[in-house]
C-alpha cells in the first residue's frame, strides 16, 4: 500500500522537505535507487551517492537535508526512521491469525494463545504454552512444557526443546536449535560418560536468533540470554553462558560454556570466546578475535593476523619464529657495549 | 549396472588400454582398490599407489598410462572423466518422476513442473514455481512465490524462503537456509530496532550449496550467487553479498554483508571475510585467513598463525609482545654508534 | 522420584558421610546450591564454594570430604558418580516404547526394532534398519538402507542419509546432517563438474554428535567415526575423515577431507584442521588453532593470537610487519662490530 510523504512524516514525527503529496510505493537503496521509492542516508561515507540517487525521497539528518535539493524526510536517526517506514512495506510476516494447520500435531494440555498461527507439520509437545499472536512456522518443533511469550515468531524448522522459556516478540530464524544438550561428558579410563544436562534456556523479550544457531541448555542451572540481544546465523552458545541485554553477536561466533558476556557488547563475526571467563559491559570485539581471558569493559579489542599475500605472510611467520635468535643477537651486541 | 571398458571409452571419448571386454561393476579409490572396479589417478603425488592397486582399471593421463601395465582409460583430465563415469554408478539421486507425496502440502497457485518429485512432509507455499524435473526432498519448505529452475534438487529439510530465485540444476544439501532474514538492526538508546530485510536471494545455474549453510536475503537489493558457484557446509553468506561465477567456498567460511567476491576465486575453509570490501577475480585464500580489507585479484593470500607446540607458541606470542622493547634496545645500540 | 543418600550410595558403590536417610529430590550446582538437592565438587578450584553451598549433600573425593562438615557421597571420580546419579533425575529422554506416530512415513522393507519410538513427521526410507529401543524424534529423516544400532537417539530434525551406519547408543542432536554429499568437484575450463560421492559414513558405538553438525559421506571409501567419539555443535567433518576412538571435538571445528585424527585427542573449539594430514593419538589442540601440517601425538598444541586491546594489537601487527627492517638494522650493527 502506498503512502504520501505527509502521511509518513506525521505517523513517525519526522520533518518534511519537498512535495507532501509525493507518493511512496516502496523502499530502495541509495545507489542507484528506484523512482517511486524512499531511501535513506545514515552513514556519511555514502553521502556522495546522494546526488545521483533515483529514489524519489530520502530519509536523512537535518544538516544533510540542507545540502540536498530533493524530497526528504528529516530525522535525528535516519536508519531508525527508515526501519520503521520499511516495516510498512514488509508483507511477508503477515499470517492468518487463529489458525492451526491440519497437519500440525498438538500435544495434550497445550495452551495456544489467541491470534496464533501454527503452520504445516509443526509439532507442539505436551504442556507447551504458546503466547498470544505467535507464529509457529512449518516443521517447527516446540518441546514439552516450553513457554513462548506473546508475538514470538519461529520462522521454520526451528527446534525449541523441553522447558525452554522464550520472552515476548522474539524472532527465531530457520534451523535454530534452542535447548539442545550441553556438551558435558565426564572422562573415565574407559572413555567419556555423558553428564545429563538438566538446566534449561531462558530468553528475554525482543531477542533475535539467527538461522542454524545453537543455544545449548544448561548443565544444572540455565543458559540465559537477556532482553534485546541480537544473535546472527551459525552461532554457538554453550551451556550456562549468560549474555547481557542488548548485546549483538555477528555470525559464526562460538562462546564456550559458563562464560558471561556483559550488556551492550558488540561481538564481531567468527570470534571465539573461551569458557568460564567474563567479558565486561560495552566491550567491542573485532571480527575473528580469539578471547581466552576475561576482558574488562568498556573497550575495543582485536585479534587475528589480517590476511596478506602468501609470500609476505610466510616471511612474517618465519621472522616471528626467528625472534628468539634476533633477541639473542641483540643481547650479544649489548654485552659487547659494557 | 555394469559397463565394459569399451562402452565407457566410447561413451566418454576416452583412450583405452587393455581388454575392451573387461567389465566394470563400480568405482573405488586407488589404494587399496577393489577388483571389478575402476579407479583414477589425477594428482601425481599418488603415483606410487598405482603399482599396488587392486582396481581392475584406472583412468589416467597418456604419460601415466605408458608407465602402467594394467587396464586403463586415458583422458587429458582423469578426474573429470572419472566423475562422469562414477555418476553412472550413483543410484541415490533417482526419484519417481511426477510424484507428490500424500503428506506434502501444496499451496494455492503453485506451478509444479513435469517430472518433479515432492517428498513427504514437504511444504510448497502459495505461488511458488517448481521447474521441470525438480526433486524436493522430505521436510523441505519452499516459500511464497519462490522460483526453482529445472532440475533443482533440495535434498531434505532445506528452507527456501519467499521470493528466492534459484537457477537450473542447483543442488542444495540438507538443512541449508536460503533467504533468511539479513542481520540488520538500527541502534537506539533503548536498544536495537529491527531493519526489515526486503531484498531477496538470486542464485544462478549449477550452484551447489552445502548442508546447514545460510544465505541471507538482502536488506533492500538482492544477495547474488552467480552461476557455477560451489559452497560447502556451514558457510554464512550475509545480506547483499555478491559472489562471482565459478567461485568455490570451502566449509565454515563467513562472508559479512555487502562484500563482493570475484569470479573463479578459491576460498579455503574457515576464512572470515569482512563486510563492504571487494575481493578480485581469481583470488586464492588459504584456509583460516581473516580478510579485513579489499584484495586485488588474482593472487594467493594467507593468514593465520599455524598451530605449534603450546610451549613454543607461548614463547612466540610473548616475543611478539616484547617487540616494542626489542626495537627500543636496537635503537639504543644505534645511537651509541653515532 | 526422590532417593535417599543410602540408596544412592549402595546403587553406585559410593562412600557415605552424614544421615543415610536424607532424601535427595534433584541435583544442583554448588553455588548457590538448592536445599533438597545433591551437588558435586570435582575441580579443586571450586573448593571455596563448598562451605557456602545450600545443597543438602555433595559428591566429592575422600580428602575433600574430610574437610567438609555436611552430608556427602564419596567417590574417586566425583563428576562420574554425579553424572550417573543425575541421570536418575533426567526424565526427558523417556519415550513410549513400540510407538509409531500416525504422521510418520515408513518405507517398504523397513525393520523397526522392538521398543523403538518413531515421532511425528519422521520419515524412514525403504530398507532402513532401526535397532531395538531407538528414539527417532519429530521430523527426522533416515535414508534408504541406513542402519541404526540399538538404543540410538535422533533428537529431532536429524538427517541420516542413505546407507549410513550408526552404532549402538549413539546420541545425535537436532539438525545434524550425517551423510550429506562430500564437497568434491573437478575443475574444468568451463567450471566445476560434480564428482559423485559414493562412499558412506560409518559411526561406532556410543558416539555423540552435536546440533547442526555435518558429517559428509566419503567420495569412494567411507568417512569413519570410531566408538566413543564426542562431537559438539556446528562441527564440519569432511569426506573421508577418520576420527579415532574417544576423541572429543568442541564446537565450531572444521576438519577438511581425508584427514586422520588419532584416538583420545581433545580438539578445542573453533579449530581448523587442513585436509590430507595426520594428527597423532592423544593430541590436545587449544581452541582456535589452525593446523596445516601433520602433528605427532601425544602433545599439547596451540595457535591463535589472543585478543588484545585494539590499539596494542595494531602496534603488535605493525611491529611484526616491521621485523624485516629490524633484522636488517641488527645485521648492520653486527657488521660494524667486526
Amino acid at each position: 500500500m502506498p503512502h504520501t510523504l505527509r502521511e509518513l512524516a506525521e505517523r513517525f514525527a519526522l520533518g518534511l522537505k519537498g512535495d507532501p503529496a509525493l507518493t511512496i510505493h516502496g523502499v530502495c537503496g541509495l545507489s542507484p535507487g528506484r523512482p517511486g521509492c524512499l531511501s535513506y542516508l545514515a552513514d556519511p561515507k555514502f553521502h556522495k551517492q546522494l546526488a545521483g540517487t533515483a529514489a524519489s525521497a530520502v530519509v536523512l539528518t537535518a544538516p544533510a537535508a540542507e545540502a540536498y535539493a530533493g524530497a526528504a524526510l528529516i530525522a535525528p536517526n535516519p536508519l531508525l526512521a527508515f526501519a520503521r517506514i520499511a516495516a510498512l512495506f514488509d508483507a511477508y510476516r503477515d499470517f492468518p491469525a487463529d489458525s492451526v494447520h491440519s497437519t500440525a500435531v498438538i500435544g495434550a494440555g497445550v495452551r495456544l494463545g489467541p491470534g496464533s498461527c501454527i503452520g504445516p507439520h509443526a509439532v507442539i509437545a505436551d504442556g507447551a504454552e504458546i503466547g498470544d499472536g505467535c507464529f509457529i512456522g512449518p516443521n517447527c518443533v516446540v518441546g514439552q512444557r516450553a513457554q513462548l511469550g506473546a508475538g514470538v515468531r519461529l520462522a521454520s524448522q526451528v527446534f525449541v526443546w523441553h522447558g525452554v522459556r522464550i520472552g515476548a516478540r522474539c524472532n527465531i530464524e530457520p534451523g535454530a536449535v534452542i535447548g539442545g544438550r550441553g556438551f558435558g561428558n565426564a572422562p573415565t579410563p574407559e572413555g567419556w560418560v555423558e553428564v545429563p544436562q538438566l538446566g534449561s534456556v531462558v530468553i528475554g523479550d525482543d531477542v533475535e536468533i539467527g538461522a542454524n544457531t545453537c543455544i545449548d541448555r544448561g548443565a544444572l542451572e540455565d543458559t540465559i540470554i537477556e532482553a534485546g540481544v541480537k544473535i546472527d546465523n551459525l552461532v554457538q552458545i554453550a551451556h550456562n553462558v549468560h549474555i547481557g541485554a542488548h548485546t549483538a553477536i555477528a555470525a559464526c561466533v562460538g562462546v564456550a560454556g559458563s562464560t558471561r558476556i556483559g550488556e551492550r557488547c558488540l561481538v564481531g563475526g567468527a570470534c571465539g570466546i573461551s569458557g568460564h571467563i567474563e567479558i565486561g559491559d560495552g566491550v567491542i570485539l573485532a571480527a575473528g578475535s580469539m578471547v581466552t581471558k576475561s576482558l574488562p569493559g568498556p573497550g575495543h579489542y582485536a585479534g587475528p593476523l589480517p590476511a596478506a599475500l602468501a609470500r609476505d605472510w610466510r616471511r612474517d611467520i618465519a621472522r616471528l619464529r626467528r625472534l628468539e635468535h634476533l633477541e639473542s643477537r641483540v643481547r650479544a651486541l649489548e654485552e659487547l657495549k659494557r
